[in-house]
């Protein structure tokens, strides 16, 4: 018998969501296995299809008993039969929400081996740790709109920053970057145009700073920091930022480091008062779903983001191992391989570590 | 005597702007004397230093005599001895507010000999052009703090967005795709989380779209578009965006394109019922400032954007003939040129063209 049982609510979702999702709990059950971890898994069918046959996002039932569990691992949601936003807001949105999701957490990090879009990067130049807030700024959903389909229509989308929520996620990225060799935290936002909301997180940044005084704090406004992914990705170490930046960064992030198809995430409450959620950043890319064609490889580094939330660090440094052989292999070849092939691969490597 | 004399106000600014801005003037002094203009300048002293000095960044009878002018030309305000935002907020944004700068023109294009950090990109894969919304958005400066200082702070950052507002630059960038060859349009926004305004920009580019069924129109999120400026330029035609997404693609433009030294726009209002103002992307870079590091190109394309709005577009090719021909022979020698020496070198080469 297991040492322990972890409860973990499975959200397969849409499009290669189900497919990616099979390839990560097949590399956890093998990894589990190794740290006398049973991972009790129960499947919830939320997406597209439920929302097409009930017109429901995410049912209250169901709410109450995801809950219940000690995680959420999601695939993807969203699908174009849905209009846009009501499976993000009703369902991922909702999720992060309501779990209070208050860190999500963006490793961005170039593995040996992996072809970079930018010349001349190798995986010392690229190693960053997103920290994106996860439950306010202009994710709020507060605005409105006035005289709708007039010619004096006006839409409002307002961002809604709390000292209380600003402050929680910036002890969190603190806490990370000291632990970190480089020691280093820098805060992305606008605040020479986004006075009120920028000005907040800066002092909060200054004073929550004064309580760390080996970790080196500068500044850099989105803006520039977009380029810097770009031209100087080396720059960064851990940073720290708003929600609609950090969707906007992890995004070039992912890109820089080889494509969506590696950037994992955890939508994380540090706190454990809600279960936290592990998700690849991709989406649910309906073009190529049910091919086989979808690299699960960002699902299953989300799985090793879980492992460390769980307390696992150990099990989660040997899924990491794995992917960083696997695509040191694939730089050396040709070979295009299926999904559950990967997932295969990946969970033989796993079990080899012993 | 020249057929035409065009007022130009003249806004040097902080940092490296004065050094930039002397070589925009020399390029664009050669190149109006050959297509019969005049150029007649007036400088205005405004910026770090008045507002050390008399506490103000754009006193009123100075913003009376800037709207006498035909167009303004700036090269860069801020410093780091002048919190962050009175200047930009103050001077920059005010000047694009009052004189109504609705369509913010930023083209992205890889000139050919220029290094780009992409790797393997040439010229033909990024020629874009970016329509930015430069009057409304979250740049409104609504918003409001409360309980500042206390735990229960909260700061709110309103986007403000009209329709008005937004069609009138989605009528732009209509008209400009229709010009170009691959006639193409994709508006960049974010309309799963941002409902309100997402709607609003949407349902306009729709509709104005149907009246331009030439133009093949497309939508992606912020996120994702960031992502493909960086891995997939190429998709690329015109992109019309608001205010915010606007000012962090056209960084991730400037970085893919080879940095921020050759970013050019203009501030434009294109019923030139205010002077339009042009402008390089990067900022007054303190650092470098009276050491004749800075680049003066994107400031001498920015004259290149004028003298389009100017209707001299002969006079525009030029300068763009001169800068190409230029950047290409960079890329074949080593030689560190200060900003005085490219300036004279761009001025040579327009008046080579004869
Ligand atoms: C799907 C969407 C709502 C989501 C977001 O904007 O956060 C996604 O882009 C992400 O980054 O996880
Ligand atoms: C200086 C700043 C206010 C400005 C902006 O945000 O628009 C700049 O970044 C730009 O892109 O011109």
């Amino acid at each position: 018998m297991a040492a322990r049982t972890v409860k973990l609510a499975v959200i397969p979702g849409d499009g290669i969501g189900p497919e990616v999702v099979a390839e990560g709990l097949k590399v956890l059950g093998v990894v589990a296995a190794q740290h006398d971890l049973a991972i009790e898994t129960t499947e919830y069918e939320l997406g597209a299809r439920l929302w097409h046959r009930t017109g429901e996002t995410l049912p209250d039932p169901v709410a109450a008993e995801l809950r219940e569990h000690e995680a959420v691992y999601l695939g993807a949601v969203g699908d174009p039969s849905v209009p846009s936003g009501v499976l993000e807001r009703g369902l991922l949105l909702r999720l992060r929400f309501d779990f209070d999701h208050y860190v999500n957490l963006r490793p961005v990090r170039l593995f040996p081996g992996v072809d970079s879009p930018l010349a001349g990067v190798s995986p010392e130049d690229i190693d960053m740790l997103v920290v994106r807030e996860g439950t306010e700024g202009p994710y709020a959903g507060a605005g409105g709109v006035l005289r709708k389909g007039t010619p004096h229509e006006i839409a409002t989308q307002d961002s809604v920053n709390t000292r209380f929520g600003v402050e929680r996620v910036v002890r969190y990225a603190f806490a990370k970057a000291a632990e970190r060799p480089r020691r280093r935290l820098t805060l992305v936002h606008k605040d020479n145009v986004l006075t009120y909301a920028g000005e907040l997180w800066k002092r909060t940044v200054e004073e929550v700073g004064a309580e760390y005084p080996q970790v080196a704090v500068d500044y850099c406004h989105v803006d520039a920091a977009s380029m810097f992914f770009v031209d100087r990705p080396g720059r960064f170490d851990v940073v720290v930022t708003d929600n609609l930046f950090g969707d906007i960064i992890t995004d070039i992030g992912a890109a820089i480091t080889g494509g969506i198809g590696l950037a994992a995430s955890g939508n994380i409450n540090p706190d454990n008062t809600f279960p936290s959620m592990f998700e690849p950043v991709h989406g649910s890319a309906p073009d190529i779903a049910g091919q086989g064609k979808a690299d699960p490889t960002a699902t299953v580094l989300s799985a090793a983001l879980m492992l460390d939330h769980l307390g696992v660090p150990e099990a989660a440094r040997r899924i990491e191992a794995a992917v960083s052989a696997d695509l040191k292999t694939r730089a050396q070849s040709d070979e295009v391989r299926s999904t559950s092939r990967i997932g295969d691969d990946l969970a033989a490597r796993v079990a080899e570590q012993g």
